[in-house]
């Protein structure tokens, strides 16, 4: 008896653990639409057929539920971008990141394109405990960035006197420009001139 | 008596007009914090403090007041970023046009930073008039910087070979990440790394 109860329990966490991955793996894709701001409990209900009290069961309030998604679209990205170019060092650590961005937004990984450079924006002017979280993970991917462009510098591959933060700052500015004009245009030659101009950067800082 | 009624139907015709410029200003400052879609009749009301349906005389509806608020905030990027530039010419006026938009970002001309740069962000995955309306305008920034790097290369200030749609996107995505870095994270550095950024692109297509 104790043992069927343990089994029903051990189910029941996972489906709970299901449920809430389902509820946030929709909460990243319409956010990136209808922005953070567009999530509710209802809309998510709606969404994922679910009851309202079944979505509450796993967010006590919006802001959570926000938070939550934040944290999912992290999980997306690292998975998505980063992780499988962290077999390659330095400068091809870095094109490939730059790559694996524009793939992610080009194979329409999200409706809305990239989930960041949308929150970025939407809660750019309110300052607020989600505004740090979406900040934190916009220095993060910096970080993944900037730590790629170090090696290459390390490794000869840059030169010795390259201003890497100005370097990577272009670098992203490129990626989330193609971003944000092949999703405001359906237009793929915004992809292909990030790609050229990204080529031409990191040429002009490539040792001689 | 005629002559009154004139007066009084003047009169009421530049009220009515200051009072809806009044309610567009307002929607353009608030539309770069809580996105268009947070833009309401009741919202403005409260932000004007005029009555609902003082608003409502000069808006049918909310996607009629969107619109007019892109066209407000159009008017307004012309004013400051655009036309003060104009006297000058082809490198003078690309490398002037950049430096007038970090600037209408710095001086916090809108507390959400750059209008356009928030709509496209909140507009992207979601098709309609109104992102077609914020499309257009934002084709038309660019058509702004290329004429005049175009005026730069037959000036010979630029070279002959230069890829000027390249150029252009280079240059659009500094400011453009300038700006959501500078309202993200509220720091002025950003700036400073744009402008290094601005300049080595421009030296290196510069004629040699």
């Amino acid at each position: 008896m104790a043992e069927i109860q343990g089994v029903t329990a051990r189910r029941a966490r996972v489906d709970g653990e299901r449920t809430r991955r389902l509820i946030l793996h929709t909460a990243v894709r319409l956010a990136t639409v209808e922005g953070l701001d567009g999530l509710s409990i209802g809309t998510l209900a709606h969404a994922t057929q679910l009851s309202k009290s079944g979505v509450y069961a796993h967010f006590d309030s919006k802001a959570d539920l926000q938070l939550a998604t934040v944290d999912s679209a992290r999980a997306l990205f690292i998975d998505v971008v980063v992780a499988p170019v962290l077999q390659l060092r330095g400068l091809d650590r870095l094109r490939a990141l730059c790559e694996s961005f524009l793939a992610y937004v080009e194979n329409g990984t999200l409706p809305g394109g990239c989930f960041f450079a949308a929150a970025a924006a939407e809660l750019g002017g309110r300052p607020g405990p989600l505004r740090e979280r979406v900040a934190a993970n916009q220095k993060d991917w910096i970080g993944v960035l900037t730590a790629a462009a170090n090696e290459a510098v390390s490794r000869n591959e840059l030169r010795g006197d390259t201003d890497v933060a100005t370097l990577v700052f272009e670098l992203n500015a490129l990626v989330i420009a193609a971003n944000t004009a092949y999703i405001l245009h359906d237009d793929p030659a915004v992809l292909t001139q990030a790609r050229t101009a990204i080529e031409r950067v990191i040429l002009a800082t490539t040792a001689a």
